[in-house]
């Protein structure tokens, strides 16, 4: 779809653009950083007694630094969006908009997030998807206005995928306290 | 999103409607079963000297009659097609419309669709997407108008997951020729 | 590794022997098909309430009919074996031994068990790897003897699938009942 | 299986001995890290000419540093070993001895690695697995003695995966020299 005389701009990806657009989505489709947070706190202080909220705001932040992340948060929140305002083709339309149960492509862009951090984290999105506790359980609120057939599958993801950097950094931190010189730069 | 005073016939998910719409778009978007089943005779031929377009043509028709790949068919020629019309929004637009490099969620769509028949079709599935033979090609060539960001990757898929069930049925047909009673339905 | 001069019989897939072999160590590994089919009715009755035994139990036989389902059961089921023999490698050994928790490969085939009837088996199977409820708080448990890092995830994998798998069959008999004509054969 | 009297070091996960047997365990089965490098170089020299082989090789340092990549990689060698020795439950042994093609564990511990850098690796994969160039020929050679059924997979895994850091890479390059600030850590 290129026409070079209209386009004087040649298309050149732009991370800053798909990083910051990825958070000002969440911001708009009320979904706060701290939400996010307290659901790690809830799946990761049973293991971590010590875990601070500051640290999963931090572990948050960096999964959302994730490239792989962005581009599933910025397409699941379009989908919502356009099944809002009631523009897909039918019948995607009637299935996004109703959440159907047999419709499982949220599941899908949800666990291209989970994967980002490893296999260790299918077990937290099932766990979080299923019981939906907190920012979760307003998001699947099928009586209030807006559409969240994708972004509340997104947004356990975010949370399973920062609960499992933070199980990543403890066996480092571990490891480091026993002495051992750490080998590897493995999770950012 | 319900307005139980507007909306007189409750959801209900129709089956045969999503069927018959996958079948629809990819007509739509210029894509015919013969097409697909060609990619499949070329991935499969060299296995199978016997293997006749008739059998490709019915294996693909039997993949798209699984709700997995209408889901994934349905969800990725809508993307394209709100590429194409321009109405994504930003940054998402231009990844689309320019098939970015660093955007996966195609491959992600494509690969619930090969994941349908099985782990052994993921070779396939690289391969075709790699050389893009046939339909591919077509479907690949940014120079034409229509944006196929998903619909090539998704074409791909249901060619691989035909040439995995062609594996399975094979193998069964080969058994039954050995005298083995078949032990089940495994594949359909 | 072929040595045709001792070996007789080429080599030739018996997918019965591979059948029953699953059936075999499952049954050898102490677990029966009515304690997956409760797993498979804690899963489904708040959505089913006339579920039966009978048809969890039926759905469980009918997954352990997949080949990929087999080929995961039983790649489990023998490193579980060898770590309890104390047979494999270092530090695979130790790891899977303990059960360690950065190591997912167990996770990793669970899930290609679970994908086999797609997306919709994500959530469930999080969800019963993380509660453990019925056999997989014995299968669980470290302080028995035997060695179950694979054969949990794995069993929780058949009861997630099985549930997709009745998912997927009760929208049949709903849309056959409001008087659809089936449209596909699609999940067997 | 803890057995507190035997054992005298409780059991405690160190990074440093999986990062070592990865490596050593390669280098065992006959597999250099530069001949890693040569399929990265293979998929890549077309998109970035000025790609080094330096490049290339520190990029398959890099990935095999990851901890998911480390377990996949053991665990494959360490099935193909024990079919080496005919150690494995049948069929279970026969399947994985004969490299057969409807057994896709292989391939479900591959896609493992490939996924570390996200979905844009699918393509290489299934390209260099297709195709088997380089060391991919040698291990695949079924007239040789050793079994090579995971570690082909995986090998190719780890090219692609190195392709996709590379990919990742380059963009963030791009973008520094066109004044634009690194806006992640995304990729490490």
């Amino acid at each position: 779809m290129e026409h070079p005389e209209q386009k004087k701009i040649p298309y050149s990806l732009n991370s800053r653009k798909v990083a910051e657009a990825t958070r000002e989505w969440l911001h708009k489709r009320g979904v706060t950083i701290p939400e996010i947070a307290e659901l790690v706190m809830m799946l990761q202080k049973k293991y971590y007694p010590g875990l601070t909220m500051e640290e999963c705001i931090d572990n948050v932040e960096k999964v959302l630094r994730k490239r792989e992340v962005q581009n599933a948060v910025l397409t699941g929140i379009q989908l919502d969006l356009l099944a809002e305002q009631g523009k897909l083709i039918s019948p995607l339309q009637e299935m996004i908009e109703n959440d159907e149960g047999l419709y499982g492509v949220d599941e899908i862009l949800a666990f291209s997030i989970v994967n980002v951090y490893g296999s260790i984290g299918f077990t937290n999105y099932g766990y979080v998807d299923k019981l939906k506790p907190g920012v979760l359980e307003r998001l699947n609120d099928k009586s209030l206005g807006p559409v969240h057939t994708f972004l509340d599958d997104i947004v356990g993801a975010i949370a399973s995928a920062a609960s499992s950097r933070i199980a990543h950094r403890k066996q480092s931190e571990l490891e480091e306290a026993l002495g051992e010189k750490p080998v590897s730069d493995d999770i950012v």
